[in-house]
């Protein structure tokens, strides 16, 4: 239940190579995604919720440092105590301690069925405690996934769908065919308890996988619908529950600025996203979108959350992670750099802010 | 879905703690661990074929380096990918990093339901082969443990049991009433592919904590069972897929050994323990264990696996890391160490190997 690749495959290339073997690499992030940036962000998406981030699904990696010593970081055994956790790391490093050449990824048996469900709720508050409630029932959700009615709206734009434009709950439940209707049931349920409507699911597959493809490509729909716009596309995360919160607080805040913005959020992980549509050659829309980023970064700050759930930090968020991290953590993170890359030169610019000295 | 422990805590106080809110911290060493502790060694126990080991179980931690500063690894969000992963850096360094001081652990909602089974192989082999093909049924166990007879002997003269003395597997499902019980039968009907007899199963509360509780103490049964001996307890993991090789080649030597000898492995995650009976006084006694955990743990890294799963390296399993990761590996931990403890004052002598220099 294991698999060695080199860092240039693509999730969606390597599924396909699985698909055969009953078997999967449980990470679904944007369709283009290579193995390789996927470890060096730590990566996620909607799966996240039930099989965790790349932090949690790769076994080894093979790196090459900056004095050109090639390390493998572990051993094959899917658990170990012997020495640092090299792997991780390396893991969301971006970079800047080594070249990933090779990684040994952990593998799922595909589940034997699944069922998509869709719900929709009078505010988007309603949506995410519902999500909220979900995963304190304790079922085993492999996805949840909130669209507020802007993003709706340009996925039938984009697709010419009617579905209803409201804040909606797209939830993935897996197992056995008995079970992931009981799941289905609980959170039918759940939802009706907080003005849920529309409750509707699939079992068909091309159902299902029409509706993960329109959630998949929710980024196109918005470009779509505003053709000649940027967009921008934020990603904060924060404790499950301060997520309602700070959606409804940023709900506010989007909703009253001149830009066309969506949300999109992994709810069960307490990540969200939103699409900032922005005139690139209008540097006033260029700076209400940085406005509306910093904006979030800093309600998910306060709520003892992070400025990047599984984008990374690159250069566009240097300025955040001391607020986020504190002096001595970045201080740590700099030694760490300079005990392994002491030239700089691997990514140089990235992930530690310029002004944090030994 | 979260709390915040001093490191002094036992992981079962804070389960008694948390038992009222309906949630559980999911790991489960030995009786005694404290939570410090488990950081420390990167601990897991017979729950993280479910739920992950302390690596996937902390959300970040607070620690004091050498120099003084106080670091917190990371923000309180679930997932996040800013910067180093400092967490899991402090996770399995065993105090040689810093000292711990504070830690925000991951919870989990405790289980609607849970069935117990058991189920008797003739051979060792038979019962792993079960394990394994559990594992790639798709059916989330939460607790998959195997027992040679040697081992049930132990427990059934300590307990005053008479469970049927031959290789055994220990299995726990959970989730809803009605998913457990489709659980069973998936597992029952594996079990009767693998010649596996006597099949039984528990619902009863009292039922199921009464086969925990022989589990858990399975290591006093065997000091029971010889009341002159000290025990030397292995800890090898290897790839799911080697497991039954391994425990076969190690059962024919240790069942060849003039020492006794039980076998305890979870067997979910490749992960075996055995518990070598000695006499602390005789030289010959104690060199016969070391030789056969040598055995063990040769046998274990030529199927890519670790010498330990999961209690850690200390000064013990020194001489099996070059082995085992490479120089490449040692050197770079070396340099991580002497980055943030340039002058070896934090637990000095453990974990990485003295001959390993920058």
């Amino acid at each position: 239940m294991d698999v060695v690749v080199e860092p240039g495959i693509g999730w969606m290339e390597l599924n396909e190579y699985l698909a055969p073997y009953g078997l999967f690499f449980p990470l679904d992030p944007g369709p283009g995604a290579t193995i390789g940036g996927m470890c060096g962000t730590r990566c996620s998406g909607s799966l996240a919720v039930r099989y965790g981030t790349m932090r949690d699904n790769v076994i080894n990696l093979k790196a090459v440092l900056a004095d050109g010593e090639v390390v493998k970081t572990a051993s094959r055994a899917r658990k170990s105590a012997a020495g640092y956790d090299l792997t991780r790391l390396m893991i969301g490093s971006e970079g800047t301690l080594g070249v990933i050449t090779e990684v040994t990824l952990r593998l799922q048996k595909i589940p034997e069925h699944s069922i998509v469900a869709m719900c929709n709720f009078p505010t988007i508050k309603d949506a995410a405690d519902v999500a909220i409630a979900a995963m304190l029932s304790g079922i085993q959700v492999s996805r949840v996934e909130l669209l507020d009615e802007v993003q709706v709206k340009a996925i039938n734009l984009a697709n010419g769908k009617d579905l209803p434009e409201f804040p909606t709950l797209m939830f993935e439940l897996i197992g056995t065919e008995a079970y992931t209707r009981e799941q289905t049931h609980i959170v039918q349920k759940i939802a009706s308890e907080h003005n849920g409507s529309d409750f509707v699911f699939a079992e068909d597959k091309e159902a299902k996988k029409e509706l993960w493809k329109i959630r998949k490509e929710a980024l196109y729909a918005c470009l779509a619908m505003a053709p000649n716009c940027e967009a921008m596309t934020t990603d904060v995360c924060v404790p499950l529950s301060h997520l309602a919160e700070l959606i409804s607080k940023s709900k506010q805040e989007l909703d009253a600025s001149p830009l066309l913005c969506t949300v999109i959020a992994h709810a069960g992980d307490g990540n969200f996203h939103t699409v900032i549509l922005f005139n690139p050659e209008d540097e006033g829309q260029r700076k209400e979108a940085e406005r509306l980023n910093n904006f979030m970064v800093h309600a998910a700050l306060s709520m003892e959350g992070t400025c990047t759930g599984e984008h990374g930090v690159g250069t566009g968020k240097l300025k955040y992670l001391e607020k986020e991290l504190g002096t001595a953590n970045l201080r740590t993170m700099r030694k760490i750099k300079a005990a392994l890359d002491p030239n700089g030169i691997m990514n140089p610019g990235k992930l530690i802010p310029p002004h944090v000295c030994l």
